[in-house]
């Protein structure tokens, strides 16, 4: 990132000095990281309009409480807009609570929507290993009554179909079921109040030692007996199939566990339906953070998601302020997701919508296929021809207004184009303006032919021996159309 | 808009109220309004690159000291963000502030940048009109040493360009001069320091006649004398070449004003050679609100932009809290713009880049569209295929996980498919969903054709009769790519 410092002068004189940045956590995109990102962006929208969804856009802050009371621990990284005079309002700190609002506010009783927007979280930013506190989120949700675990199983259809689409490799979708979790912290002997807070726990199995683990949970006010209780199932994880059966043998003797199992039944059947269950892992261990799951849950993690080998010398060293320690703990998921019955009903007195959909990590999944790519093959610009004139000599002005008369027409004719910004410009100059634009084409204008009604079309990065085509300006947009 | 007061009840069983809907001046998208709005942003994205135009993206909110002392009296409508500890940041009040900022951060010589993305004001909205606290620009600027006034024409023509793209009927593009204008002040006696509150008087000649204008440039302290001069002057406009001729007659004897005539002659050479002249008008009561403009400026306006006639009895009966009375002006410019020299500077110590730009209003220009646009045409959703299962009697369970296979082929080769989520539904249902779908094809699994590999693809939309035709399930895909 480059910073700088700089002492501008008010009117009154007075020094001000300030750094000339983006806000903290936050960047510019630009260049060849936009086109890689917008070609994100594109293959997952059209892997959404593929299933029947359609787009939406809803306000990049929402009244603060609609925000309130969804996220859990998470809610202190929340920004808050200033109170200015009138209604307070808060950034969205994801889009899956501004759809379940805006599902609630029109009254809808079923919808599968995507949205691809920026959200604000006041975390510690990790801009290194794409953990930002502006980020884009690409979300698919579908919204209805419908039968048991077929939108659920269409969702992580989605989530490996976008994955493939994006060539990420090895990637891995773990599973698990709210209600299978928080029954066996039930049947472990986890008071109901502190069932969110072990839940938070047990979530980190992934970066942390289950001995961390167990110390956490007794930390808050489990005994010894339930923690070990707890980790003869949370140590699991397999197929669908294999782990109903370790659950079975267990005899969790659990109402709503056995209500989840059921469900992971039928789930185990569709998911072989679209042929996706190789990539599937049931994990006991899998919790997610947010409060509003209340059915099945998952998450995708690659390899770029673990935590390098030396993450903890890493740690000590980290001391750029911009980059706490948590950068070297990997990229975490790439995609995310789970079942949410319950949000629309929040904002709703009379009825309740079920939900379920996935996010995609963009600026994870950005990293990742960024270091793939082969940067030198990407040009921003969009240029395929540039207009210059030859000529020299007393009494030469140029040719700028017949540049731009011949660029127009180009235009015109929906031909993407450029010329130099100089009335009077010589050939080496104007050579460097169409290497710079990427244009496959030059049509030039010859002080002697120009008049005559011609113009040179030459192919551009062939040398300079080949001289072009002389053709007539008449013919010009169709020629130059035939040569694109 | 839609609201709704309710109540929930939070865990220690508090009412809370509050009413459902998005923050005071923002509102949702969806449905057919993407598409138009999606449509527009598609068509400028289009014509910024046909003219070299690369796009960035910068975050939605800056610094506050970034954004300060750039918008003249408009300053108090930008948005802070709340002092959470850490940085002072505001929302972004417009995407010109942000590209300087991104042009001096990043060092660049020269860029032509394309940025289409939200801004924040806290003025009152006039939602119907189409003025919002939370709204889309489209901008494009080109940032650079060049010579005078070719880059300038290049946006005008831009302008024209895109406006015509939209099929924008009777537009004009008002023209006028920082440097004239402000020799215009200098030259009838305005001391310097009112030079910027007078030009915001004069600014008000489209909407107010010039006697309330007048009243408001002696409140501003200037004498009589200097106010009917000034009048002698901002009253006219006319072609570029008709009014540097006035401006010419009239004798006036400042350097700025010179210089700024000089600068809109050699405009009027080349705007001829983009064959613009026709759409433009030099206005000299053209004076745009913001502080950093310091040469051409211009905005378009069309019949939608004026007042309605019944304006000041439509201001008497505004009531509603959500539209003030300046909802009865019109929607004012759908696009404007101006040179800018100085900005890049502010954030550089070294070196300043001169910078010209345009920025169209999408919400007007929204606005404008869809009061034209057929919207039975239009459908949100882009389903090809709905995958349906024909059967019934005992035993039929319905051909979930077959539906659940056939429409994984589809998506496999890219093709846009739904089904009904429901074990077992009537004929009668999965029509209806293929029709809401939107679809063109219906592929048919019946209850004996289908075990016998075979699958019925059949138009939708021509009647009960036409049976489809049957396929083996092997040439599913090529068939139906034939079909669409």
């Amino acid at each position: 990132m480059i910073r700088r410092l700089f002492t501008t002068m008010t009117k009154k004189a007075k020094a001000q000095e300030f750094i000339l940045k983006t806000p903290k956590g936050t960047k510019d995109w630009a260049d060849k990281d936009m086109i890689i990102r917008e070609s994100i962006f594109g293959k997952l929208s059209t892997l959404f309009q593929k299933h029947g969804g359609v787009t939406i856009d809803t306000p990049v802050f929402e009244l603060r409480e609609i925000l309130t009371g969804k996220y859990g621990e998470d809610s202190k990284l929340i920004y808050n807009l200033e109170d200015q005079g009138g209604e307070l309002t808060s950034l969205r700190y994801d889009l899956t609570v501004p759809f379940a609002r805006f599902v609630a506010c029109n009254n809808l009783s079923s919808i599968k929507r995507y949205h691809i927007a920026k959200v604000y979280r006041r975390d510690q930013p990790a801009m290194t290993k794409g953990r930002m506190r502006e980020f884009y989120q690409c979300d698919f949700d579908i919204a209805g009554t419908f039968d048991l675990m077929v939108p659920d199983s269409e969702i992580l259809n989605i989530l490996c179909e976008g994955l493939d689409e994006l060539e990420i490799k090895d990637y891995k979708v773990k599973l698990n079921h709210r209600k299978i979790l928080d029954g066996i912290f039930q049947a472990c002997g986890v008071p109901d109040e502190d069932v969110r807070k072990v839940s938070s726990a047990i979530d980190k199995l992934d970066k942390s030692p289950w001995e961390a683990v167990r110390k956490e949970i007794l930390e808050k006010g489990q005994s010894e007996e339930t923690a070990d209780k707890i980790w003869t199932f949370v140590q699991h994880s397999g197929s669908i199939r294999q782990v109903i059966e370790i659950l079975k043998k267990s005899g969790i003797d659990n109402a709503t566990a056995q209500q989840g199992i059921q469900e992971m039944e039928v789930l185990a059947d569709y998911v072989e339906a679209f042929d996706i269950q190789d990539r599937l892992s049931f994990d006991l261990s899998l919790a997610r953070g947010l409060d509003y799951y209340t059915g099945l849950i998952y998450e995708a993690v690659t390899a770029a998601s673990a935590p390098p080998k030396n993450a903890s010398e890493l740690k000590k060293e980290a001391k750029s302020e911009d980059e706490d320690a948590s950068a070297y703990v990997g990229v975490g998921s790439i995609a995310a997701g789970g079942r949410y019955d319950n949000l629309v009903g929040m904002f709703s007195n009379n009825k309740s919508i079920p939900c379920v959909g996935i996010s995609f990590g963009v600026e994870r999944l950005f990293s990742i296929i960024k270091q793939r790519t082969d940067l030198s093959k990407l040009n921003s610009q969009h240029t395929d021809v540039y207009v210059m004139a030859f000529g020299g000599g007393d009494g030469w002005n140029g040719f700028l207004k017949e540049r731009m008369q011949v660029a127009n027409q180009l235009w015109k004719a929906g031909i993407n184009a450029e010329f130099l910004y100089k009335a009077k410009a010589n050939t080496r100059k104007q050579f460097d303006g169409a290497e710079k634009s990427g244009a496959k084409l030059a049509v030039i204008l010859g002080k002697e032919e120009y008049p005559e009604g011609k113009v040179r079309v030459k192919k551009l990065g062939q040398g300079e021996e080949n001289e072009g085509d002389l053709i007539s300006v008449d013919e010009m947009v169709s020629f130059v159309k035939l040569q694109l």
